[in-house]
């Protein structure tokens, strides 16, 4: 029974998949890049894309699709910033955003009028890493309150992100949690992890985030113009 | 495709069950009460161990189960605390314990020479709620680095646990955490649920936990004299 499990398991995983690469098609069609944000629930996703839209959302012309188990508690933190939120999913119970809950979710998203996608994924560090979103990148919160050995505890999620953001920056006072430890330990699994260093509650390291934003979008409309 | 899934997910649903109760008989014929631990990664569940071995670890006879997805970190953490530590489960990237891997791990623990067992699951709020493991009760942790509303986003693990362990109470001064608005959160999704708040930096509040461990230990004993 357990081979049984699996196989369907990967006939489905192969079906998302290609819904995934249909999903990157229709992004790369708008050149609007979109960013998976993963953490353990708690890690500050919502908190950093509260802080994002206020700064940057309307310049970037950023859109979200927010995933939760159960409530739609982030999409209403999230409005208050914003009238472009595109879609709020509620998984039902289900650990992990699918690439078809993305497809459907952009039927409310006007891409001509986005510039930047985030998909905040259900708070959970380990299905969400097998599940392709058709994003151009996972980026992986990282809280200075979790332990150090983190990323090698869920290495899938740390080996399959491109940007790792070390947050709650305006603990590290208030905790036993050596910060160069855990960044060496994701680059351990991940040598090629950017790192990024923030407070959503005293802006620190912001500037340096929304600079990354800002060159995803650039580098996405440079891709226009040369096409 | 996806009704097949649920049909055979029903069945390995339905398999683990049987399996939880023939573990569960085990444990109560030796009069073991056994706690299932689950929280958000980095909630401190390895750290609430520790203190707890090193202080009642033996006066109690704790045996621990770990799980991890990938390394055995927490399990050579605990057992710098005690000669009791039964089996580190590694589930080889599966996001919680199932009761095979209980039954399998209770084979290297001596439950004659157990009074209590813990069962420190992955690091996960959604998928370990529908696993049952045979345990007397789960025990969810919840750190004050998170959000207030994490009992609304993950009711089910809130739904079925007996107690909720408020974690990192050293932090309230330092973050913008509302304690009472979190545990009325807890309490409108289960209003069962007994609250403990435990710093295990500071020690604050472990009197009371180790005291609860010991009334769980007692109640135990009871039983084998009526018996």
């Amino acid at each position: 029974m357990a081979i049984r499990t699996i196989e369907v398991r990967e006939r489905v995983m192969a079906r998302n998949d290609a819904l995934a690469a249909t999903v990157r098609e229709q992004l790369a069609a708008h050149d609007v890049p979109a960013f998976n944000l993963v953490s353990s629930p708690g890690a500050g996703k919502t908190a950093l894309l509260e802080r994002t839209l206020a700064t940057v959302g309307e310049e970037l012309c950023i859109s979200v699709i927010t995933g939760d188990v159960q409530t739609d508690n982030d999409a209403v933190r999230l409005a208050a910033h914003t009238d472009r939120i595109g879609s709020a999913v509620i998984t039902g119970g289900a650990c992990h955003l699918d690439a078809l809950q993305i497809q459907s979710a952009l039927e409310a998203i006007d891409l001509d009028a986005t510039g930047l996608l985030f998909i905040e994924n259900v708070g959970n560090l380990v299905c969400p890493a097998n599940w392709d979103l058709g994003e151009q990148g996972k980026i992986v919160l990282f809280s200075v309150t979790e332990g150090e050995d983190k990323p090698l505890k869920y290495p899938a999620m740390f080996e399959r992100a491109s940007h790792v953001v070390m947050t709650k920056t305006d603990l590290l006072a208030h905790v036993p949690f050596d910060i160069e430890l855990a960044i060496a330990n994701a680059r351990r699994v991940n040598p090629d992890l950017e790192v990024l260093r923030v407070s959503s509650l005293d802006g620190s390291g912001l500037a340096d985030w929304f600079d990354f934003l800002r060159r995803s979008v650039a580098r996405a409309r440079v891709h226009v113009n040369a096409g």
